[in-house]
């Protein structure tokens, strides 16, 4: 086939034209412009054995379709062990630089002289994303979180996409440079919404291509919404979806001792809010939800396969 | 310590008389030379929420006297603070140098390019005694033991002994020479027994002197035992204790779903047989046969202010 005609048939895949980003995100997927798109992403995988049987069960039993995994957590080899034996799940990483509960801890992948601006004093990450944004040298953030990518691959998982827990990887506009060119260099999606093409940053600017997938939603619970009712919440919430993509975050696990004992002082996103996400989306009023407002579940791996990966 | 009792605790559950010490350890604690001293001692403390739970709960409402923590793990931080809140409770360190469990791992506290010796490719500790041996330089074993030591006493835990997780850190002459000097250069008493004083080596000779406590006893419940069932071992095992200085080593956990999941693949030191212990050491007939035998309970911290540090 003649080069420009290559050329032309890249371009009509991925549905751009030269003035930018005309087609959406759902019409570069093969659906029609105004489908309401979902992905019901699992945060926090091997953070505990409580969040992964829990997320496990919700992936094989439920609409919840998507997950990502936490690498320097204890628990990662479980998630492992999931993965590969399941490849056709759609499982990608939460890039992690923060170790965020009182009386359980975990530190970087990378070897602690190398990353010393990431640890506190305890030999542990800092528990929260100012404490990382105050010390972290960016060289160290992007080792890290290379490190943790590449020991995802070396460990076996079909890696989807990535994001970012609690928002770190993603805090400043250097880290946000880094964690968009970690997409590009493992060929991944990176979880971003329609505020990335606002930041005032040549770099972050450079990086946005004909690959970049921009949510048009990103929704997570929050502490006023599970103070009301999660089933209210998240009810509403799909009663509502718009037409575009969403990507909608929650977090699954068992109201058990274990994750009563993780975030023992923290009744924000502990013990009784994962069980309740849990309930909820294994419930048959969400999948009567989903198919009452024509709402259509996709996952990472098709943006990375039908958009990221398509050159 | 569990899964393949090696090489130097191997040998302990048969017991051994004391040669060359004059006066016996009771003595020595002010007690008659023929004094049955028993100190009940649960391991693995830091492993699991399930194993701190348990062992807290022995400790407070139970003759179990004593305990040892595991430095390395991930809810170390839960017993720091109840060893910090509780300075009274006879707490060590189980020095820790395998990560055993299936799918729930971790490494060492040191830096990893510092300790490369001591992990395997996966980023933890190698998961059994054997693979440690033969990897393992013993100027790393010293350097994460002390640092192990180091993270204890800077998180404020009143250290009273040290032993060693699956006997790893005296699995060979010259990691026990290590495990002593560590003992001497904290002033701390170390888990030792008699044969101690059967070693051909030399540098193990010029460590062995009047601050050295050598346990006259150790014992702890093996597959075989646990088959038969673990009150008939323990009971027996207290109607026939011996005069002299026994550790007799228990490991107490909750037979819940996360003890369950990180013992997975084990049913020998798992979930049900960590409850078998706890279930016994917290009984009326535990407290009962301890009376009926004349046993007398003694803590490390004991030996540690009586005899290793008294000039």
């Amino acid at each position: 086939m003649h080069l420009r005609i290559i050329i032309f048939f890249a371009w009509a895949f991925q549905g751009f034209s030269l003035l930018g980003q005309e087609k959406t995100v759902a019409e570069r997927l093969g659906y029609p412009a105004d489908t309401k798109l979902l992905i019901i992403h699992a945060d926090d995988l091997g953070v505990a054995h409580s969040e992964n049987r829990a997320s496990i069960y919700a992936l094989e039993k439920s609409p919840v379709n998507s997950a990502s995994i936490m690498v320097p957590c204890p628990w990662f080899p479980e998630i492992v062990a999931y993965a590969t034996e399941n490849p056709e799940m759609d499982l990608g990483l939460h890039l992690t630089l923060t170790s965020e509960w009182k009386y359980y801890k975990w530190g970087p992948v990378t070897s602690k002289d190398s990353v010393s601006s990431l640890i506190g004093e305890d030999g542990y990450f800092y528990p929260l994303v100012p404490d990382f944004v105050a010390h972290a040298k960016p060289e160290e953030v992007a080792l890290e979180l290379r490190n943790q990518i590449k020991k995802a691959y070396a460990s076996g998982i079909d890696v989807t996409h990535l994001d970012a827990h609690m928002g770190a990887a993603a805090s400043t506009p250097e880290h946000i440079a880094t964690y968009m060119r970690l997409g590009k260099e493992f060929g991944l999606p990176v979880l971003l919404d329609s505020r990335i093409h606002a930041v005032d940053d040549v770099k972050i600017k450079s990086l946005l291509d004909e690959s970049t997938v921009v949510m048009d939603y990103i929704h997570s619970i929050l502490p006023t919404d599970f103070e009301k009712g999660s089933t209210q919440y998240y009810t509403q919430l799909l009663r509502t979806l718009k037409p575009g993509i969403t990507c909608l975050l929650i977090h699954l696990a068992y109201d058990d001792d274990e994750m009563q004992g993780i975030a023992v002082d923290h009744p924000e996103w502990g013990a009784a809010w994962r069980q309740a996400d849990l309930d909820f989306f294994t419930s048959k009023e969400c999948v009567q939800l989903l198919k009452e407002n024509d709402i259509v579940l996709v996952t990472w791996r098709e943006i990375r396969d039908k958009i990221t990966r398509v050159k």
